[in-house]
């Protein structure tokens, strides 16, 4: 078993040596601006469209970075390429974001969700983080905002909304809302912005299954169980493990030690149900029934729920002292590392099958970017 | 290596004694009115939701058996059970078909594409064959001109067209517009079905990679090389093989040497090109220059490119009598027979991982119904 410190320094190293290096490298699209994502083992494009949500992730971490990990003035040369070429082209005529764009910027895909726009409102406000710019902290805000109505009010995105089932809250929603918040008040504490976090406190709550500590992907809005439908049994590990440390970065804002252990309560209990005791590794996401899923894809293994889980058992380990945080943090690292891991040409590679062999050889595409690698080896190495 | 008289009885009693009784009992819901889908590996019903186009695939499959297979009055009762269920609750103000209803006929989702009412469009010609009543012909070919419409201008549907790509031809719309054409003109030889068949004809020439023999994915309407995008390099080998076999029941209709030959190269170049040398079967899709590709399940094996192997094989076997269809043919049938079929609930499975592993339990789900399977036993074993 690594020790907690030997991990911070591998974390370190793989930040370092091998992820900032390949993205580097191989990110940024200096001709057309932002940056490509869409990247084989050995960095070469394979497809050259702009996916928004990635360009929003990549200026966020290039700035983090610049913030708090190293003053590297070409750290803020990538994410301004970034940040212009949002501006200049993620933007539909209502204000709205789209999910796709073609290399040289022209629409291509517009896909009816918020997340595009999350992350180019982390990327705008990380901005103003490193350059005291006002004008970024104003379009974070006033995005932040226009986020909250979409989410609330689907219609206004052209999601026709006539499903049959109750009404339901989605945990990606809770988690983006809550996540941005929690980093508007890092910068101005208002009110406001603790009024959200409150809000998403009583929305997480909505979606914890107290029996086996974890936190359901959907949850009806009244109350109705959702159990006889597929997406009322839809558990994903990842994501509840994502909000159980996002949880612990917002009860930094309004302290309460009986959340502090629900947040706790969920990665054990998300670890516990989510592992795959069979192959080893996290399940993408899985009938809490055992029933079988709709999707196929059910079943593999992805490298973001580990990343998570990684800074996740760090930060339950430093808070509690705890060895079994230890113990889980050596399970998933010591997958991750053997699985994930690309010794030869840097980064992590992003999809197993169950049992763990490789499918993929690719190192970015239109949902893996500079971001989930990152941010973990960052935060972790960091704590 | 299996005659092919052996095969056929195979095809013949699997669909008697295997997958006939396990819809029969399992499918209809006679209390609400369509059929279930969503069935686990005993029958067991893990979503009562209705998918459109499995309702209308359910009633065109019923009704064939009904019309070629046996006059069985049970199988038109089932298939009117699933017909007043679409004809009341399927189809929203605008005349389009919904992707999915509760369970009660509540609209659920609605796709913005056109497969929900293609299979509804079949249904009611079979449903017409069936019964000779004047009403289902003329909802039928009302429903093919508009779906024709619907193809033409993707806007007619909500999609927003705002693409950067040239615009391209979708070999799935070629295939749905050539199969509902050829069964109309079955009923009707008007020439402006002929027409249509003509028309896809030129369409699938769009497709054809002649040097490897296979229909890829997407085309460009104006000939631009898309092969930079991954959606240009896209090869789904059980779509090209399908289309194949479409090629050749259209052919009965205007008799072409020379095509009759393209559909026999497509059939050889899509089992040489889809088939997986080192754990066998034909992959879901892969990337024609072997980058990775955007999507998670790619190389998973599904059971309907495999039904539809088998028919294809079959049909050129009986066409050329030529030794090679036979053994490909015995090669799929091995493949399928082992991993897909069920012998203790009957049924096949739907799914297995790149390895030949089952990845899920169910026999039915959103995407597979009553339909492949039965369509391909009782075709083949028929011939």
């Amino acid at each position: 078993m690594k020790s907690f410190n030997d991990l911070q320094q591998i974390y370190g190293d793989n930040l370092k040596n091998s992820v900032i290096p390949f993205w580097l490298k191989n990110g940024p699209d200096w001709d057309n601006g932002g940056t490509f994502t869409c990247l084989d083992r050995d960095g070469g494009v394979y497809d050259t469209r702009k996916y928004i949500w990635l360009q929003g992730r990549s200026v966020w971490m290039f700035c983090r970075l610049y913030n708090v990990y190293e003053k590297n003035e070409h750290y803020l040369k990538i994410a301004k390429l970034g940040l212009d070429f949002i501006e200049k082209n993620a933007i539909d005529p209502k204000g709205r974001y789209y999910f796709s764009l073609m290399p040289d910027g022209k629409p291509y895909f517009y896909q009816r969700k918020v997340y595009g726009a999350v992350f180019c409102m982390l990327g705008y406000l990380e901005y103003f983080n490193a350059t005291g710019k006002q004008q970024y902290l104003d379009k974070s805000v006033d995005l932040f905002w226009k986020i909250r109505d979409w989410i609330a009010d689907p219609t206004l995105l052209d999601r026709p909304v006539f499903n049959g089932l109750p009404r339901t809250s989605s945990l990606a929603d809770v988690m983006v809302l809550a996540s941005m918040a929690i980093e508007l008040a890092a910068v101005d504490p208002k009110q406001a912005y603790l009024d959200v976090m409150a809000d998403s406190l009583r929305n997480i709550d909505r979606h914890f299954d107290a029996g086996k500590g974890i936190l359901m992907e959907a949850a009806a809005l009244d109350g109705t169980d959702l159990s006889r439908f597929p997406e009322g049994r839809f558990f994903n590990p990842g994501h509840s493990i994502e909000v159980a440390w996002f949880l612990m970065h917002l009860l930094k804002f309004m302290p309460d030690k009986k959340k502090e252990q629900m947040a706790l309560d969920i990665m054990k209990g998300s670890m516990e149900t989510g592992w795959d005791k069979e192959f080893g590794g996290l399940f993408y996401f899985m009938d809490i029934q055992g029933k079988p899923t709709l999707q196929i894809e059910s079943s593999v293994k992805l490298w973001w729920p580990h990343t998570e889980a990684i800074y996740a058992l760090a930060l339950a380990y430093k808070k509690t002292g705890e060895k079994y945080w230890l113990e889980k943090l050596n399970e998933v690292h010591d997958y991750s590392f053997s699985h994930f891991v690309d010794k030869e040409y840097g980064e992590w590679f992003g999809y197993c099958d169950r049992r763990g062999n490789l499918t993929h050889t690719s190192k970015g595409g239109n949902y893996k970017g500079f971001f989930h690698v990152p941010r973990a080896m960052l935060f972790t190495s960091q704590l």
